[in-house]
């Protein structure tokens, strides 16, 4: 008989790999840079940990390009917590992405908190066992995530600014559009599908000078016209289920116990917390607050009482303080 | 008899000279601007070195007028290593060229960072028996060089930078459209090689205020229709061999082992190094490490050990912070 090991249950198929995203529903994924800050968000409660380079609000202050962190640092996290632990790739940097899966991630975020590494393309999931997370603004880059393999999709809101608004406008951005898709014909799909698949006919566009027909070619030699159906395909799946086919997590942003149980409450399936945990006056005290806002995200009750003396959350920034070239968020596409 | 020495097996006609860069094949090529780094280098595992004044960090951070570096220097440097030791000119600047070729040094880089001395015309390789490495952001530009007779193209990436997104950048727009040669006509071919061509008859129009037709004169007493002939016939061969017909080499951004393999899995023949090793924590352990990585681009194990405890990546640089008329990746054309 074959001996099921751990991350023979994690990797594999879209559906294992949908699978093992799914086991994180309803919990608080944890932003940490060592393995002590590791020990303190499995203490609180984190369903998993987010192992990285720098926290985003560090990369935000400190500038310079910011990529995977050291797989030292990553082999010290898992070998110190029994929680999953996921880390960060670069958008469309493969390399690192396949250094993480060996070093036995059960998760990679392709991530634009990261520098981003490839201008054209994300990248190409399907070619891998290891299940991948990715950000998105709006439904498009969504269902373009999903498309390419992602098991997993979260807002990408303005990470490291502990400002929950723009992980609410990218949640509400979303939902918006899957309601919206209960009124459009099939002719109406099939026009979204394309308009979707645009910029990967942009990418083409401007690698090569050449307008892309339907029948040109995207992503080596798949017909251009197969990459609209299959993105159909996922579109077709998300109107039927009125919601992403992969669970979708809130990032970006969430500094307090109600940041949390908000994003709850607009229907995220669970949350990531990055720099508002060990930013914060009691990165122990917030982290379990946050935990338990999230468990009991609908209770005002418990929000009330967690909020209570925990000390000061990160400062956090105005997003209209930010240069527009330097937002996070407008990253990918 | 003829007595063979290292120099004649490497200076020649056309074919010696992408010979021998054919050799670097596989290889990492590092910066050095003394033969103290230069013996890193070699020991590391370095299959050349690039002699140069500042690496391009220093010459981005610094600024002024970037030259050819100093003979002397040059000199210490082919004294110390016993691997081959190329060294840089300014663009179009064919006299420092011509000192470089009597030092003895064993190819020539006619590279965007240091300052370009010539506005309309690159140096016309054609006249040297040693070998050139030039830079390019797309096909157009790295046909040019070829026509130009350079035995070796490179991406321009964005040096000085530690940041990988434009070298991916250029080695896709090189790819993409060498992909989408296969499926262009003769009259396309033909329309394609005139606008390879157009930036040679620009310069002519610049400097005549005439318009260019078919028969003016570029490049001497060359007829412009037999530029355009040859550019063809490198595009042909281009279109036949799906690949450049000289080796193609990533440069400009390159700060990590995984950097240096994403290249190489993206169809590099080898890789530049350059501030990406000087201006990190440990340069010998991270010359060690990028060229193992390099020795085994497509094996993710050895990508990720070698990428463990090798001290701080240089820092690096976002490009959008970077002003417009800074970028080095514009100069030439």
């Amino acid at each position: 008989m074959k001996t099921l090991d751990l991350s023979t249950l994690r990797h594999g198929t879209d559906l294992v790999k949908r699978g093992f995203a799914k086991m994180q529903k309803g919990g608080v994924i944890m932003d940490v840079t060592n393995a002590q800050q590791a020990k303190i968000a499995e203490d609180s409660g984190a369903v998993a940990v987010m192992a990285l380079e720098r926290v985003p609000a560090d990369i935000r202050a400190h500038g310079g390009v910011a990529r995977m962190a050291d797989p030292q640092i990553i082999n010290q996290i898992i070998d110190t917590v029994s929680i999953p632990v996921m880390a960060k790739c670069r958008i469309g940097h493969f390399v690192e992405a396949q250094a993480l899966e060996v070093l036995g991630v059960d998760m990679i975020d392709e991530s634009e908190v990261l520098t981003p590494a490839d201008p054209f393309y994300h990248v190409n999931k399907k070619q891998f066992t290891v299940p991948f997370v990715c950000g998105c603004r709006n439904l498009g880059e969504a269902i373009r995530r999903i498309y390419e393999g992602a098991a997993m999709i979260r807002t990408k809101g303005e990470a490291g600014t502990g400002n929950i608004i723009e992980a609410i406008r990218h949640q509400h951005m979303v939902q918006g559009m899957i309601h919206e898709l209960k009124h459009m014909n099939d002719p109406a799909l099939q026009a979204l599908a394309e308009a979707y698949a645009q910029s990967y006919a942009e990418a083409f566009k401007t690698l090569t000078g050449h307008t892309v027909v339907a029948t040109s070619r995207v992503f080596g030699d798949d017909e251009y016209s197969a990459v609209i159906k299959e993105i159909l395909a996922v579109i077709q799946q998300t109107k039927q289920m009125q919601r992403l086919p992969v669970v979708n997590f809130a990032a970006g942003g969430i500094a307090t116990p109600a940041d949390a149980a908000i994003m709850m409450q607009l229907g995220s399936d669970g949350v990531f917390v990055g720099s508002g945990i060990f930013k914060s006056d009691n990165p122990l005290k917030r982290a379990k607050a946050i935990v338990e806002a999230v468990a009991n995200y609908d209770n005002p009750e418990v929000i009330a009482r967690v909020s209570k003396d925990i000390g000061a959350a990160m400062p956090g920034l105005e997003i209209g303080t930010i240069p527009k070239d330097q937002l996070l968020q407008d990253r990918g596409w």
